[in-house]
């Protein structure tokens, strides 16, 4: 029986909706009938209720930063949504933008569980340039919106010191590759990206098949890595 | 100028988190810089906070059902979210799914705004099956999510109390046409076609450069409306 994977995702003020929204649809997706549920979804964000992009919707999460700090082992895919440069550039300056940093690498540390086998950091959007102030990115191939490039890299370069040799590409989705510890790390590209992205990681931890039939209930037509948007 | 419409988005327990979250991330796009908005989104609920899908994400409406029953004509968009049709069908025999439904056809029959020139009832997947239970798709062409034919079929004609010669295509969304009233109706297909049906509404009401701009930055491809998923 293919195992549960307990999904972590963040939320915090001004956020993109669909960042989150479209993973969250597609890892909450009922899957066939009779068949039981492989993701179970957990939102957090340093306060509660928290108000997405420009205030359009407010959610109320399953639980605070503060209560989560101690567990995150317990999660197997931390999800990070993205926002617009201003407010993530004002974002990263705050407290909580620096917990949030290295809430990121302290995940990108752990090991999967044994159970699990597997564990994944995502980033939608520009929720990379949390990833990239984090840390984890140097040395990598990702990608991000096609507004975040540039600030993908200072970022990335100011977490590293120096030059992080992180190559910026554009893509749908970038799997990124593994950290020492074996925590994968999906970046995908801007805002719709992560309908693919989270697609591409049901088939990877579930199956083609569990896949096909997500993108079929949400009516999507999938695009490969290298497809997509102006490409 | 482009006027400021205001998006009224229903949220119910148990609907799809996706279909209203991504219209509602499409008309609350930032517009170019130095650009005015050109859509304003107030979302109710008969209670709040809300769990959508699965109680995969929760949210706090910025009013409640009660409040706007008697200000609706201050909405120039109404947004009406699908759910599985398990869920569909205990909330119809509900006191609040009765009041959905007759909100629904309230509105369909008020003439718009007279310094906004459009009203609009848009419902994204088997949200059809509730403006059908309100009684405003007989003798008219829709879609839906593709599980939700017979259902909608069936609510249509009991709304009618008969033959309601509804005609269900399979559709990336259908611009079903105008109340006597001048409201016009817009049926979207399953979840993901919520984004296209909504670009198509941003292009109608505000231009193809604003939903060419917005489609950019959600990196979304858009399709026409014969075609997408399973075309």
């Amino acid at each position: 029986m293919s195992p549960v994977f307990n999904v972590l995702a963040f939320i915090y003020p001004g956020n993109d909706i669909l960042d989150f929204s479209a993973p969250v649809e597609i890892f909450s997706t009922n899957p066939p009938s009779g068949t039981p549920r492989s993701f179970e979804i957990t939102t957090f964000a340093h306060s509660s209720p928290v108000k997405a992009s420009a205030g359009a919707l407010t959610y109320q999460t399953d639980v605070l930063f503060s209560e989560i700090e101690n567990k995150i082992e317990e999660f197997d895919i931390l999800l990070i949504p993205g926002a617009g440069l201003d407010i993530l550039s004002k974002y990263l300056s705050t407290e909580e933008g620096t917990k949030t940093a290295s809430l990121i690498s302290k995940f990108a540390e752990l090991k999967p569980r044994e159970e699990i086998g597997h564990r994944i950091i995502m980033s939608v959007c520009t929720g990379a340039i949390l990833l990239g102030a984090s840390g984890i990115l140097a040395n990598h191939t990702v990608t991000t919106h096609h507004f975040g490039f540039d600030m993908l890299k200072q970022i990335a370069d100011k977490a590293a010191g120096g030059d992080s040799k992180i190559d910026i590409v554009k893509k749908r989705w970038v799997d990124v590759g593994f950290t020492d510890q074996g925590v994968r790390i999906v970046t995908a590209g801007g805002v719709t990206s992560g309908l693919d992205a989270s697609l591409w990681v049901v088939e990877t931890l579930v199956g083609k098949e569990s896949a096909k039939w997500t993108a079929d209930i949400v009516e999507f037509e999938r695009r490969g890595r290298d497809d997509g948007w102006g490409a």
